[in-house]
């Protein structure tokens, strides 16, 4: 790095997800050498990964890497590396292989998923978090249908072309609807033997309704939709076991080949790391400006931190939660460097939830608005678009969806890996 | 399968490339039963393989899935199957765990990468001839530069920063070309410590000039043009070694980050499967209509055959030359259905070969006529685009390109592996 940036005041951001970025990008003018580090090279979209999961979006449609997306920011440095501990008295963040000293902190380093305590389960029913999530599932969907159709036994055959999606948060949602319509539609006339229109989706929720924090009524619509995609709901049933056969729901086996995990998060470690105070979900509790009790120069932000809004709920782990918060931040640093008094505590602008159903179907809470079906999935579509980073991805995606609106292809439907039984 | 397609006479096609697939749809209205069997999911645009691996377009750009291919084609079977050998006398194709029972038989299993007899140099200078392939190398390439970002020691950093092409035919020449553009163009400003600007990329080719089948004044063109885009080409030295610092030429050490073999193929194993005769690179020594001598009714096709042309010159491993033969083969069963006296010989009609180095500059070699420069690369890119198989696909690389042509950006550049270090 060059000698004149050693003297400016160093801000460092773990995590290039939601909350990191928008930080770094609103430093984009602060006196200061903002280094960011990420152990992919990538910024994800993640609201759309499972459509890669799915066959319906390419990963480099909704990725984009860190550095492009910095590289005109003079005052920005990336680092591709692995954190592994936090240094609060000596202000440095270790790597594996060098240490990288702070003056300011943000730690934004997002989720993991959350086995409840069966950790074991996670090898049955993996997440969605990131592009390698995305397409070993996509290779998992399409080989288990490679399978059926090359298997004699009519009911391997049919736990084959089982698919079990648990949770009915708007993840899971989603993810059931997009691969009622990979397999049942965009798959229909692929195979002579089975017929993918005959495979079961199971979506498990172990609460009373799906999509939880939208009104109830959007719950029931989103239901409805999902039925008539052919996906089966299933309501009040918590999963009690996950193997290779397919999931236990108290003593009923579902037999499957995929399951998809879509029940819970856990903070990532950052809480060990800092040796911070963490509620049940592994998110550091943190002041009401975002800085870690005791140490103002340290920020924890985005699904790492737990905010609670005015009303004392807990803000959700979404991606608007992450850029509010991130940009706050550099708020609050752009006020020290200029030696201003700091901004009012941080608040959240809530401006409501969307989730879509297949193709033509959504949700949309705007608090003040609330749509079902075809005007939602529009609303839905545009806004998706627009917050992808970056204009050409808006437009492939823009494309790829007329596209698969128009002909119910998929075009992404392939399987890589050097070792498809993986 | 439907018990009525069980009296219809058994097509099996073993390879879903430009030769069998060719095949395959060209028997589209024959009275048969068509089964194609493929390792992989997907047809693979093999011709545009190298722009995955150099970040300028997503697999699913280049890569077609053979059931969504074949779905409209009633009479096409396809079965997902390692090929472990063909029993000629019992008439059926061994897969891992079944067989397949044919009448007539069409191989089109296409080539692998050939080392000269040094199979252990294949694990440091990899080839590029699937998708898994590609991406692997994207990864190389990129990990190579993220190492070198963090790399103390200049020596160790400008190694990184070397990449080394091994063979100057079109693939090696385009692989050169593309990788020059995406770290010295694209790259340029991604990076704050190294300048990838600074990075060499390497054209090794044994013979005495790159491109030896084109004329040889577009192969000093070429040469030119690379040169132009920062291109080390070394002509006349032979590779004596590979391992994991780089390469040898001769004596002389050529330390590097990043080996690409682009230097020879050799057929697949089609040749021992068959116990047939086979040339010096392994391909099936086959009869004027394509046939295994003895045996009428195996035909071999492709990379796979070795076929000579009027003047006694082998036929290259080209597209072209792939989808001619599988054409003929196809005439050639039709005539059998129908009873009718089969077509005379297969010749291969020429219409010449292209190639590109980076955008703006290709050589065009139609023998009636030669081009260079701008316009050569438009006949490229339009020739490219058509070829491409599905309409969406053509569309989507259309518009990667005019986006790149326009603003010199890669948007794949991602590294995508649960383990990057690989």
């Amino acid at each position: 790095m060059a000698d004149s940036a050693q003297a400016l005041p160093r801000i460092v951001i773990i995590g290039a997800g939601f909350g990191g970025l928008w930080a770094a990008s609103a430093l984009a003018r602060a006196p200061a050498q903002v280094t960011v580090i990420d152990e992919r090279n990538y910024h994800l979209f993640q609201p759309l990964l499972y459509q890669v999961a799915t066959a319906g979006l390419s990963p480099a449609d909704i990725a984009a890497p860190i550095r492009g997306i910095l590289s005109r920011q003079r005052n920005a440095y990336v680092i591709l590396g692995h954190v592994v501990g936090i240094d609060k008295a000596r202000r440095v963040v270790g790597l594996r292989d060098r240490e990288v000293p702070y003056d300011w902190l943000i730690v934004a380093t997002g989720a993991r998923h959350a086995y409840f305590g069966h950790e074991e389960w996670a090898a049955f029913a993996p997440g969605l978090k990131n592009i390698d999530d995305a397409t070993r599932l996509r290779r998992k969907i399409l080989t288990a249908l490679e399978r059926a159709e090359q298997e004699p036994d009519s009911r391997e055959r049919q736990r084959l072309m089982t698919f079990v999606v648990v949770g009915g948060g708007a993840t899971g949602v989603e993810t059931a609807g997009a691969i009622a319509e990979l397999v049942k539609v965009a798959l229909a006339r692929d195979f002579r033997v089975i017929n993918p229109a005959m495979s079961r989706i199971i979506l498990i929720e172990a609460g009373p309704r799906v999509l939880p924090s939208f009104a109830a009524s959007l719950s029931a619509a989103a239901q409805r939709a999902l039925e008539k995609h052919g996906v089966e709901v299933r309501l009040g049933q918590p999963v009690t076991r996950c193997d290779e056969a397919g999931v236990m729901l108290g003593e009923e086996r579902v037999a499957c080949g995929v399951t998809i995990w879509a029940a819970g998060v856990m903070a990532s470690p950052a809480a060990q790391w800092l040796e911070a105070e963490q509620d049940r979900a592994g998110r550091v509790l943190v002041d009401r400006n975002l800085t870690l009790p005791g140490h103002p120069e340290i920020f924890v932000i985005g699904d790492t931190a737990s905010v609670r809004d005015e009303a004392g709920k807990p803000l959700p782990g979404v991606a608007t939660v992450a850029k509010q918060e991130g940009k706050y931040v550099a708020r609050v640093l752009l006020a020290r460097l200029a030696r201003k008094p700091e901004p009012p505590p941080f608040r959240y602008r809530d401006y409501g939830e969307l989730a879509t159903v297949g193709r033509n179907f959504a949700v949309v809470d705007f608090h003040w608005l609330r749509l079902t079906g075809r005007l939602a999935w529009f609303v839905w579509s545009v806004a998706h678009i627009y917050f992808l980073i970056g204009f050409r991805n808006r437009l492939v995606v823009a494309m790829d969806w007329i596209w698969a609106y128009l002909t119910f292809q998929r075009g992404a439907r392939l399987i890589t890996a050097s070792n498809p039984d993986e």
